[in-house]
């Protein structure tokens, strides 16, 4: 088999063989194979596509290329949910305690945020003493005993994708939804879960930027997942305008408590409710997604949910104390508020303007290497469609240091639009996709 | 500028600017730039294409990457001829004196032969002596003094094009009809001739397997040179069937001087005239390719075209006794011959197949470390159409050892399709893009 005749046959729009997409995955990752055969096959696959199959064996190709988590020691079915990734993203901080309070094992991997879009582990470790490294054991014992554990990945996971990666980010080949597809969903096959919740973000903030894009990638990955014998769901949610009110690593975590409350952003708590619904379901706790929100909205009324927020923060080491003081997270020096300039309905809130705000004031990082400021972000005090008066306030910036607060408070009112017309209401939750 | 947003711009189908071209190639010949974002680029390039203006914007930055050729010294209008290779394509021995012979100044640059195709400076060292290595002045020099020389590239030509078809050959990215134009087009321009006749081969046993594809290439060609203030003209020959009798080198060499005795394969001795004529018209000798046609057949006729050969091989060294005495040629030590196994019409000579065969014989070279026997090769014995009875002897293989021939032998009557009836005659010119 020679890298030369695959690139070739897909150049011209051919079906290529499980054997010869293991070869190409397999090889390269070994280092056996240039970086100019397989940028020329990635730009080939750009151009002429991959069938549901084609897609499939690339997945799995590379979810075996690596290190694979074995979740067998865990009782009871364990679904993963994993988003796309958005901007005041607090669902896993909400989802995870409700879920596992609600009956289901939630043993969640999560990362690390990058440019504007925040990343659970960062926000975790907000929590004094809260440990995101915990060992396989400690993970596996944790799920067993509280039904829930989130940490950091560990282990090499689908190195092949990450190699991939890298190389189509420099050679113009990352947005091609079968690749994209393969990507995501080799990452969570390789981390065991039985069953996958894919919460797939549509707008400005989010990597598909529409409804079209969107929907075909949540169909290819529920259709790779079919292929891999991997029940999956996708939720196609809205992230044109942040999610919640909270956008930054203390505050999100303020959030999600709230949230747990009862007392947390419409939006934040009907997305987690849709989410948490299907990761129910998807465990065999309930037969239906309408009693998985019922369980859901009982453990929310009564607590459990919150009490099991409390319970994983001392599992893993943390000061559970902040559930109940939320003063013992880290706070920014300084609020600042950030006022309306015209009166009017608020038309947009563009997402990811809003993320690259916080990023600037230090809540995220530019590149890999970039330390974070757990401390500081920004509350939005309004959502789209809400209407504001001259000099009412849009926002507060929770801020360290002033070096880039102006720049970061212009990136933010760009990312208003105030017009006189009340806007067209977007749904939260397009479409469920199985 | 960045390679990044180039390969981006190029895979949305955009057009790219001079500057981004001329950036692009120059970073890489530089080396500056990776090969896989540049594998990633050609092969944007294959699915997106290039216009008019992109494509000689190519070539100009690639024949600007090295060395250029200043053949102002030389008076009169120089034209250049160039062949997309074929098999048995013996055009250049024959065209060199005899447009010479006719008024017009020749100084070619050739090169080697490679795979089933030949190369018009291996077929001159069967002569010996012969020096196809002349220095710049003496290059000059004769062709000022007697109008012609042909001699193998000198300098450093074009090596941005040599770089990138490298790369393009282990990427499956060869075949794109603009980035073949410009690399041929390219090392042209840099050779320096005022004017380009292109004797673009259609079949199988060129390049370019199918007419649309061959027009499609010359015309774009045609329009480079447009581009570049280079008068370029190209004319559309066939290559399905070796082109006159002979493929290996000093039966080449046997065959042309044949041809310039009057005596030649009626194709040979036909193109020779078609090409030539064009190159008299694109120097300025004559104003119309039929006085042009003419005037070659008076020098073929009168003997002049093959006194100015006798003394093209003086000039440079060689042994001019060969044209009046051809058993001074190399020969091989036996003739086999291949006899037909059924009787009827001869449909097809596949010309990739006599090449190939030759190849094993020793006349081609399966590497550029190859080396080749001059005296080995192939004489047919018909051409397609002509009517052979079983036992007739459809071909020599001239030989020397016994190693391949079993395999040689084989390859040859592949070649060969012999049908009950005369095939459709197929035009040895399609057509001249001017």
């Amino acid at each position: 088999m020679r890298a030369y005749d695959i690139i070739l046959k897909k150049r011209e729009g051919k079906e290529l063989t499980t054997e010869e997409i293991k070869f190409l995955i397999q090889e390269y990752t070994a280092g056996n194979l240039p970086d100019y055969q397989i940028s020329a096959w990635a730009m080939a696959m750009f151009f002429a596509g991959m069938n549901d199959r084609e897609t499939a064996d690339l997945t799995l190709a590379m979810s075996n290329s690596g290190d694979t988590i074995d979740l067998s020691p865990i009782q009871g079915t364990k679904v993963d949910k994993h988003s796309t990734g958005g901007v005041g993203d607090t669902t896993t901080l909400v989802l995870a305690p409700l879920v596992a309070a609600a009956g289901a094992p939630v043993a969640k991997m999560s990362g690390r945020g990058l440019g504007h879009t925040g990343g659970t582990i960062d926000k975790l470790e907000a929590i004094s003493n809260f440990n995101t490294s915990l060992s396989r054991d400690k993970f596996i014992n944790n799920v067993n005993k509280i039904k829930v554990a989130v940490a950091g990945q560990t282990g090499n996971l689908a190195p092949a994708d990450k190699k991939l990666y890298s190389l189509r980010d420099v050679t113009a080949t990352v947005d091609s939804i079968p690749l994209i597809a393969s990507s995501i969903m080799s990452k969570k096959i390789a981390a065991g879960a039985d069953g996958i919740v894919l919460d797939v973000k549509i707008g400005s903030g989010a990597f598909m930027k529409s409804y079209e894009d969107a929907k075909e990638l949540a169909e290819l990955m529920v259709n790779i997942g079919k292929n891999v014998q991997r029940e999956t769901i996708a939720v196609l949610s809205d992230m044109e305008q942040p999610l919640g009110l909270a956008v930054g690593n203390a505050l999100e975590v303020k959030e999600a408590v709230e949230t747990l409350r009862g007392e947390g952003p419409a939006d934040l708590t009907a997305l987690c409710l849709t989410l948490g619904s299907q990761m129910l379901k998807l465990a065999g706790v309930v037969n239906d997604v309408e009693v998985g929100r019922e369980r859901l909205e009982k453990v929310l009324v009564d607590g459990t949910g919150l009490d099991k927020l409390k319970e994983m923060i001392s599992a893993q080491g943390g000061n559970s104390e902040v559930v109940d003081d939320l003063s013992l997270l880290p706070e920014a020096e300084t609020k600042v508020e950030v006022k309306a300039k015209e009166s009017g309905y608020i038309t947009e809130i563009v997402a990811e303007e809003v993320g690259l705000s916080a990023m600037m004031l230090g809540a995220g990082r530019e590149t890999k290497e970039d330390e974070i400021d757990l401390g500081v972000g920004i509350v939005l005090a309004n959502k789209v469609g809400d209407k504001v008066a001259r000099g009412d306030r849009l926002a507060s910036l929770h801020v360290n240091g002033q070096s880039n607060l102006e720049a970061a408070k212009e990136k933010l009112l760009r990312a208003y639009t105030i017009g006189s017309d009340a806007p067209e209401e977007r749904p939260l939750v397009y479409e469920v996709i199985s």
